[in-house]
């Protein structure tokens, strides 16, 4: 069983969805970064037990991306975002050069730092 | 029964996570406004039938932006975009008024076309 690095954002975003027992052993294999002997021991299960749980959580969260696609979404969103950014030192550069509009920059600086805040 | 229209936003977001049949009557239901008797009649299946798969699914959707929360992220993104908006339209009329860069209209107006496509 290879670790999948994507299933950690799977997990950011759809784990909710998941049992507590999934969540954990997902979160323990994942994002801990232990190993299923480490988790079955930490657990007292088996195994073969910690693989199936998170194999099936795996699946579901696959599923979800899948159905509601909003990791996606998310990231056509990440790079309108950085467009924005650009565009706005862009406006406070030629701003700076030719207008020196105070309301400019201000708008300008406020857009930025709102646009960080949604990331 | 009393419709909920809150659920025709729920099914735009999370019906792909319901089966076929629960989309169809929840769909017939809430965007078309058929009643329960005229779905009834329809699926062949009985008003009560049709009542406690809507129900059912109703309590899916709700749970799911109870878990996930995509709605009221979405809303707190189209917040913010009328936010950027409002901002490009002052940076335009700042502009308009004391420097006449060509180069920020033009990255004012790219900004406020892309919000629009994000909404």
């Amino acid at each position: 069983m290879q670790k999948n690095l994507h299933v950690s954002v799977l997990l950011d975003f759809y784990g909710d969805m998941l049992t507590d027992n999934q969540q954990a052993l997902v979160g323990h294999y994942y994002n801990e970064d232990l190993s299923l002997a480490e988790i079955a021991q930490h657990e007292g299960i088996t195994r073969q037990g910690v693989r199936d749980t998170i194999k099936r959580a795996e699946v579901q969260l696959f599923e979800m991306e899948e159905k509601l696609g909003f990791i996606k979404k998310h990231q056509e969103l990440s790079a309108a975002l950085e467009k924005i950014r650009t565009a706005m030192t862009e406006i406070a550069k030629y701003n700076l050069r030719y207008g020196c509009s105070r309301e400019i920059n201000e708008q300008a600086r406020m857009v930025y730092e709102l646009t960080e805040e949604l990331d």
